[in-house]
């Protein structure tokens, strides 16, 4: 099966599951905003990685599913608060209006604050429904937590927005994108092998090639903004003009795609232990360093 | 032991553990915003309820610690995205100035978020630590997160939100109060009992005290809105300012004592299974209904 086959395949049955755990008593105002930006999205990078990564030990990843969906609304809930006035005040995001300009701020506050609720809820949930794994549940339940909190993807937005209009070198720009994106993208891999093995030699090499991938996914972004034509659906060149530290910032664009190659190698290079399992996993690599949007 | 004691207690053993919880690797804005929240809190309501129930069935309450802790996160995540100037635009709260007036609107949004996270980083790490009991202690964590989620307290925030400047009656105000105060109450309750315990009708009776407490906690804070003094912290007669559907507005101030009177009664009553045990729990929903601050 081709790779783009594969991803469809895992889409369909991630926003399949995400329209059913979405049937619940929350009011439909609430349900309505948190759909509309989960509904957004449309590549569903984590939900694909954390399938992938439960791949290589089963060929079962029905368990893999809720925590799939709950990893999606995690990240969707960032984008909601990240996109507000406060912060990056960014009326599009993937060509569509934001949850604010929808729905005003107060909701797309209480949208996201709801996503990252219900994320936990509904793995909490899967867990009960699988007591005989309980302890790998809960050990791919907090590794999620871990990803997304105070050490993780919040520690890497909270510098990244308190340091905005200063000036800083490459290792604060590489904790920013450790916390803010890599973290999440390592967390959405841990989490899918957690729920099927303890081997940790297999963990220590999907941690090594999703913080690659993660740091190269970033460099990228940097220079997609610069490069890219309006068809990114978002702002175009809204780093240079508000002055950010980015990676063509600090080394060229030449020197910043030199990077994410060296970093590809890497990751794809962590992925050996697997053999041709690893063979989607390897393309993605691929397919995010070359990615045009 | 007096109840003003035994709280005391609790509340040096929650206060202690917090700063305990708060040495960790997060950023120190982050930290340090988070901890302004925390510790402008007094009563632990939350907490001591936690452990006041954990204490109807065991004398050993360490294992409920972190958890009565998160509890009290997750509280302070929802009054400081509540303060924020798109939803109740709060300068003062409990006579302090509010986390976005010291911390600015986008670190106050983060240090929310990063409150929700920990909370559930903190629990999900107490349970690896009790993998004996594992399953009481998932049973617990999920209580807390539907409490607070999008059936529960975020359903209730959304709604008092997107109802704000409308007329409605006593169904939608009991729905909002139901679900924004009295779920994380009923949750505190229950998830400290539900390491200990499996027995169905003393969790029932401990959810029909905590419901008709949370309840009572309103109507008063209602009425204390109308005829308390500048002590109360906050701006004083904002709810009838604002035109805000309360108790007092639908009822009228004598009635809505009233109702809250009846309500205690049925706390108490509730709590007769446990015979003596439960005379801390007693004493708390008097006090309830007769302070004044």
């Amino acid at each position: 099966m081709k790779l783009s086959e594969k991803q469809s395949q895992i889409i369909f049955r991630v926003n399949e599951r995400l329209d059913r755990l979405f049937e619940n008593d929350s009011p439909e105002l609430l349900r309505e905003s948190m759909k509309y930006s989960v509904k957004a999205g449309g590549k569903r990078l984590r939900p694909v990685l954390n399938i992938l990564a439960a791949e290589l030990f089963t060929d079962d990843t029905e368990e893999n599913l809720d925590i799939a969906c709950a990893i999606e609304m995690i990240h969707t809930y960032s984008l909601i608060h990240d996109d507000l006035p406060a912060l990056d005040n960014d009326s599009l995001r993937r060509g569509k209006l934001t949850n604010h300009m929808v729905y005003g701020e107060a909701q797309a506050i209480l949208a996201g604050d709801g996503l990252l609720s219900f994320a936990f809820e509904v793995m909490l949930d899967n867990a009960m429904r699988h007591k005989g794994n309980l302890e790998r549940e809960m050990r791919a339940i907090k590794t999620i937590a871990n990803a997304a909190g105070v050490e993780g993807m919040v520690a890497g937005q909270v510098m990244d927005v308190s340091l905005e209009n200063t000036s800083y070198g490459y290792d604060t720009l590489s904790y920013i994108h450790t916390h803010k994106t890599a973290d999440m993208i390592v967390g959405a891999l841990l989490s899918g092998a957690l729920l099927h093995t303890d081997d940790e030699e297999a963990l220590r090499a999907l941690r090594t090639y999703g913080e690659h991938l993660g740091h190269t996914f970033q460099i990228i972004d940097d220079i997609l903004d610069i490069t890219a034509g309006e068809e990114l659906g978002k702002s175009r060149g809204k780093d240079v003009m508000e002055g950010k530290i980015t990676y063509p910032s600090l080394f060229g664009i030449v020197k910043s795609f030199e990077m994410a190659k060296e970093r590809t190698k890497k990751a794809i290079e962590a992925l050996s232990v697997f053999g041709d399992k690893a063979c989607y996993l390897k393309e993605i690599a691929e397919i995010m360093l070359n990615r045009s949007l």
